[in-house]
């Protein structure tokens, strides 16, 4: 019998009736011959609520404590999960993140799973039973408990998908499924019927809403399909796969945007080795998460080197770069914290001559200045500023709507 | 070091000011030079929360899932203790109660505590932290969280202190201490700074408001001393112990009453063997509680046989009981739900005489009628008439206050 992993977020079990409804989903699923493993979240807002109660008692909340702390919400979930399945007559039953064998390192807040050991869940699968497995959450070698940090929940599901061979792994969501742009940007957008593993992770900030990219990247590893669809209607959805056709393969898949962009560029830079070590070794060593970094080939001695922040880590940057940069004998440091970011994507992209001109053209038409270019071997993104960002989707968006159409 | 294992009810630990409060309290039990191991309940009216949560998903909830869900609530307790502990400096961890090595039957929702492993327990208290354990929870040998039932936390702690050799065991709770009456029915009641074992398990419902019968028990089972004090002031509070001294042991400690007792008469039973096998095995089957049982001893061969339930039993019991008290042959089944319950306690009564007598006669000079008496080493009971409980408790509060004020 094949084993379907389907996972529940947050706003898809945030009440009793919510929980009802995903209980039936998942009968449905059962019904129809499969054996059913669910990861949910935890319900609503509660693991806002946890954590504004460890900063009413703590300044700084360990985060060791903080894991134990909001691993009891997805605790919650599993067995209202549970009771609600066993109320219509089918066997079901709750196991945590420890119960379901999800061995992490003790980097606490931000746990990365080591391994899975599923025969616990195997043993309850075999008895007829729907497991329910709490995401988010691990244990460690000595039986501390942990999160996974940011996307835990879908790497949840997509490790245990892995670990037991799923035939594909289901994260339900409040969102129809991936679109070729932000659907609250660009009204036009349409669900994607499937999208590749890699173009989904250059869907930068839009996809990572979706589905994180640490679970694409797992699903990739493993070769596990992931599809996602709405939990509220039964919508067919998108499926996140390697085996997207050749023909496919050409298109541009979507646009993708980032409206929190800020840019230091350190002006007048010696271009000899070293200076980007200089720069970025330290950035990396204050926790600083540096996005696009592009450097002008100089035909002089100096360069001007341009990176983007997080507009939230715009000062600190500045702090450690500034005394960097008078070191290393630089003109000076301009920043520009009023950015965006917008980029087509499409597996093989740079294989098909004219998107990268027909991204411009439809830019240049909209009177978008382009203050920044990258490109990946399936992307082309331009650094704008943040006021023109929404129209610039719109306008890719129209611009290669033919591609996007014949998906 | 001496250990000391402290507890902090729900009202104790009901948000984040009072969880700073124990935090402080702890601080201070650790400065006076003792190694602190600290159980908690669930956060105010967590628990109820998460029944309500449970019964809005499912109408019969399964025990297994229900003791998952209600373990929640001790976890976020301790891990809120935890961080507030590290926020005044002192170092502090978080074990739930399968850390802590609680391990259990599989009685879901009334699991007993077969073995106590503090090996974690002891390694972090050798690092010099404050152990916080969850209270009202434990593990299966299959690695499934239980829940204790009523007197849960009390129990843990008092599991603890025997298996680390504590010192004491401390009880904090929203009361000063166990007092000579309850002290809604009788304003002067007054607390008393200690008294034994058994005469706290024969207090009752009163008795088990302050402290849970079963954890008094195991108190006295490995001779832990349980003092039970505020956590809202420094009021010394009471001492449960063995080692009350014999002038004490000889005088009236307290007077204790139950609202709740519903009274079944079978009238005219055959005095011969097997009668009260045929009416209490099938009544323990059915799971009814029966409290008070007097049987007259007969000079004809008929009986009268009177038991009593609480209130929300004697359907159920009558149920059971009708068609027995049929076929033995018995006149009449005969109830009486509106009574009450009235005993004075003190250790060694019954080698003191004049106890029963002073009782009987406060309670005729109060014009109460006594439907039922029944005594035991330590204490003597009067049935009555529930709209009179409150007099008699004030009255014989009084009778026996030179006995009380002695202490």
């Amino acid at each position: 019998m094949p084993i379907i992993v389907q996972k529940y977020g947050g706003t898809s079990v945030a009440d009793a009736d919510k929980i009802k409804n995903v209980a039936r989903r998942i009968i449905r699923t059962r019904d129809a011959g499969n054996q059913v493993v669910v990861v949910v979240s935890a319900m609503g807002h509660t693991t806002d609520e946890l954590v504004d109660l460890a900063y009413q008692v703590a300044e700084k909340p360990a985060h060791r404590e903080l894991d134990v702390l909001l691993s009891t919400g997805e605790v919650v979930t599993t067995t209202l999960l549970a009771m609600a399945l066993h109320a219509m007559g089918c066997p079901a039953i709750s196991l945590s993140g420890a119960q379901a064998g999800i061995r992490t390192d003790a980097a606490f807040s931000r746990a990365r799973i080591l391994e899975v050991n599923s025969a616990r869940v195997v043993k309850e699968l075999e008895k007829g039973s729907v497991v329910i497995v709490a995401g988010f959450q691990g244990i460690t070698a000595d039986m501390d408990t942990t999160t996974l940090g940011r996307g835990g929940s879908d790497t949840t599901a997509v490790a245990l998908a892995a670990s037991l061979g799923a035939a594909v792994c289901q994260i339900y969501t409040d969102v129809e499924g991936v679109h070729s742009a932000d659907p609250r940007l660009v009204p036009e957008a349409r669900p994607l019927a499937e999208i590749g593993y890699e173009e989904m992770l250059e869907m930068a900030s839009y996809g990572a809403k979706v589905v994180h990219p640490r679970a694409v990247e797992l699903g990739e590893l493993f070769n596990i399909p992931i599809l996602v669809a709405s939990s509220f209607n039964d919508n067919p959805g998108t499926l996140i796969h390697g085996g997207v056709s050749m023909e496919v393969r050409n298109k541009v898949s979507s646009v993708a945007h980032d409206l929190d962009v800020a840019k230091i560029t350190v002006v007048g830079v010696p271009d000899r080795p070293g200076i980007a070590a200089a720069i970025f070794v330290p950035l990396a060593e204050a926790g600083i998460s540096v996005d696009t970094i592009v450097q002008n080939a100089s035909i002089t001695n100096v360069t001007d080197l341009t990176f983007t922040v997080t507009r939230s880590q715009l000062d600190k940057a500045m702090e450690v770069v500034a005394p960097i940069a008078r070191s290393i004998g630089a003109r000076e440091c301009a920043t520009d914290s009023s950015l965006g970011k917008v980029s087509i994507i499409g597996t093989g992209m740079q294989n098909t001559p004219g998107y990268a001109a027909r991204m411009f053209g439809a830019l240049s038409q909209a009177k978008i200045n382009i203050q920044l270019i990258t490109t990946s071997e399936i992307r082309i993104t331009c650094i704008i500023e943040e006021a023109r960002v929404e129209e610039a989707v719109r306008a890719l968006h129209q611009a290669f709507e033919i591609e996007v159409q014949e998906k």
